[in-house]
């Protein structure tokens, strides 16, 4: 016999749990353990609702919100990839896009190609909804870098100051008004030696 | 100098950094650790986005997403009260309510008072957006118990059928359409001992 619709949506739910088990390269800002993409997804999403006066006029705030819902499902099968590593960056968009044909498969048509769209419409990020949510992405690793006060994977990574401005950069575009704040952060953290100046 | 509206939402957003470790009882599916509130948090928003078909007629399903974000926060301080602990319900109101007088403070007041709203809206459970969203929190706890195979806290903790079928009654009117699906879970774990009929 074939899933009905809710046989299929709850698979699909039962499946996505295991986004709770990919770990991120980032901690938890009191340094206890790594990130999981799951929680790092729920602190996203909910920074959207905090921080969306700041997102450009005629910003659909809510639909910004489904994309960082779904946005990492397909770490499930691909990982996570570190956001300054080069080489993992090379082959991330294919091992993103099989994933997603295996998990969003598990819906119902319908359903999992509009999931799949959301998707999309944050890694082509032209939409200002996905401007937003990228944006808010990248807020998120400085966040839990500079909220933890011994500069995170920055320091441990010896990222510098240029390989953070480029990964910033598209919060000036997507939440303009968070850049002054990004700004001082970056400052203070290079002054500091977290962030690498060569 | 008083901090600005963008410095006290990062303050927030910073404090509730912390909703990643209040542990629950309950375990990831895998079996592999206890689940935390804020990855639940999560994974009941995308459920909400994965089974908004399945919501009574004119529910704004995400409006429902804007309350579980932030639902679970006053956790932070109050921690989490096991779902069949009748003792941990009794003080639960006055423990949450400190904590979310200490925590929406931190943010600007006409955004902190937003956010205890959609919490006070969630607790209540009057409007058809909490209760779907109070559905979806009860399913989870479903989900996680049967997706395991072993029973999880039902049977871990002795749970008896009564008491489920009381924990899952709310399902029947936030999302009716769920409802013999989660009739059929609890007879079958009922049949396999996983939940106790005494």
């Amino acid at each position: 016999m074939p899933l009905t619709r809710l046989e299929q949506q709850i698979a699909f739910l039962k499946e996505i749990d295991k986004l709770k088990t990919v770990l991120r390269r980032t901690s938890l800002i009191d340094r206890s353990r790594l990130e999981n993409s799951a929680e790092h997804s729920w602190h996203l999403s909910t920074a959207a609702l905090v921080l969306a006066e700041h997102a450009p006029e005629g910003t659909n705030t809510l639909h910004a919100i489904r994309m960082l819902l779904v946005h990492d499902l397909v770490e499930i099968d691909a990982g996570d990839t570190f956001a300054y590593d080069p080489q993992g960056h090379a082959d991330k968009a294919a091992r993103e896009a099989a994933a997603a044909d295996r998990l969003f498969a598990l819906l119902p048509t319908d359903l999992g190609a509009e999931l799949v769209e959301l998707w999309h419409e944050f890694e082509a990020g032209r939409t200002r909804e996905a401007k937003f949510a990228i944006a808010l992405d990248r807020f998120s690793g400085l966040l839990q870098n500079w909220g933890g006060a011994d500069g995170g994977t920055w320091r441990s990574h010896q990222v510098t100051r240029e390989a953070v401005l480029r990964r910033m950069e598209p919060i000036r575009e997507g939440a303009p008004a968070l850049w002054s704040f990004i700004a001082a952060v970056i400052e203070e953290a290079t002054a500091k030696g977290h962030i690498f100046d060569p």
